[in-house]
């Protein structure tokens, strides 16, 4: 059976789960793309796929198929993907890794995306993220994250509160400022067994209150004619440089 | 004089200039935002600055007012800058110096951006653009190289003829693959001095054709779950290491 209506609930449902206010509510969100929508099957996350017409099942799962509007409706993006996914949110972890990356108001969900992305690939633990930053759940995040955001464990915490914590359990907090401080290049290996890094929003960095809680302040040396680096790239090479 | 007619002649050619076949055709764009604007006075690049009636003129040089009207017309941006500037494309420099970024198709006008303002920051000198690498007046790139487009040298060329030509001169060619060839870390001083590094497309990655002039490929070492990073990212990451 195809769903063609609008009305339809399930199609209603996966509507309103564009905006942050259904996804807290229902604690789900959709997953656009087949890439993605793998990453989500490995995990065990998917409630059940959403398949445009005459596509056939990528592999063994609860599904439903509906028309080529309905996918158009339900999509966040100018060209729709053939694939969705309805899965449930994150259970938070208990545990926090040694290597730990604190988000405080990251406001694009591109960048979120991007920094999730690279925190996988250079062997972050936990991330933690403010109660200011962009929803993880997003499309536009989920999409940046490659499905990299189904294999990292992620929370939502206070930062200030998180500091404290972090700083009673001995880990070194690092701070960043664009040119005063120490040269992320000069780390020793022992500096980067364990740490938490912080990051500040795009536009301000670090806030008074957060800097104050960082041990030290990294810093990516460059051109002198250049002030900053796009906020993806400069955590990417921060967390480059941490994981080598 | 505040210009508020949508017939007025400068006003029609600064609406014309949000298209590439304008910008093409009268050599000239258009830049938004105070802070690229006045990368572009450094660099003696602007014709007459574009204000918004009751701004300020925030330093010497021919202007026009026109309405907040106007402004938006002539804006690609959702909140348009109240301060923008018409100036003169670049000339292509004759010579190309040691440190060479030859871009092969890059797509979007984000990435771009963002690629150039990491080559300047990492001590990039000449930027080759492929002719399907996408336009750098596009509005977007110029807002993500942050005015940094304004200090670098920048030419369009056919990639393969380029790459032939580095390499009568004595570059060694490096291209990118994601898993197999040279770990970036590995490189010596003697490989960083002068080199031309080649980015395929977003996509594709490098053409065959292209990287059968490579003499050796760079990786980037990282987490086996994750695939590829962002090429911002990516780029950057290659840029940074060759930099140091």
């Amino acid at each position: 059976m195809v769903i063609s209506s609008l009305d339809n609930n399930k199609v209603k449902k996966y509507k309103k789960l564009k905006k942050k206010k259904y996804r807290d509510l229902y604690n789900e969100f959709i997953v656009e793309g087949l890439h993605s929508v793998l990453e989500a099957f490995r995990c065990g996350m998917i409630i059940e796929l959403i398949l445009e017409e005459g596509e056939d099942l990528p592999f063994e799962c609860p599904y439903v198929y509906v028309t080529k509007e309905i996918i158009s409706k339900i999509s966040s993006m100018e060209t729709p993907s053939k694939v969705m996914a309805l899965c449930k949110r994150f259970e938070e972890p208990e545990e926090i890794g040694d290597k730990v990356l604190v988000l405080d108001g990251i406001q694009d969900p591109g960048n979120l995306g991007t920094i999730i992305r690279s925190a996988k690939a250079f062997n972050i633990d936990t991330i933690v993220l403010s109660d200011d930053t962009v929803d993880l759940y997003n499309p536009k995040v989920i999409r940046s994250t490659q499905g990299m955001m189904f294999h990292i464990s992620i929370i939502r915490k206070d930062v200030v509160t998180m500091l404290k914590v972090l700083k009673n359990m001995k880990y070194p907090i690092y701070g960043t400022n664009v040119r005063s401080g120490t040269d992320v290049k000069t780390l020793t290996k022992r500096d980067k067994n364990k740490y938490a890094l912080v990051i500040g929003n795009e536009g301000n960095g670090l806030r008074q209150s957060v800097n104050m809680e960082c041990d030290k302040n990294l810093y990516i040396k460059m051109n002198d004619k250049v002030e900053s680096l796009n906020v993806g790239v400069a955590v990417s090479i921060l967390l480059y440089e941490l994981g080598n």
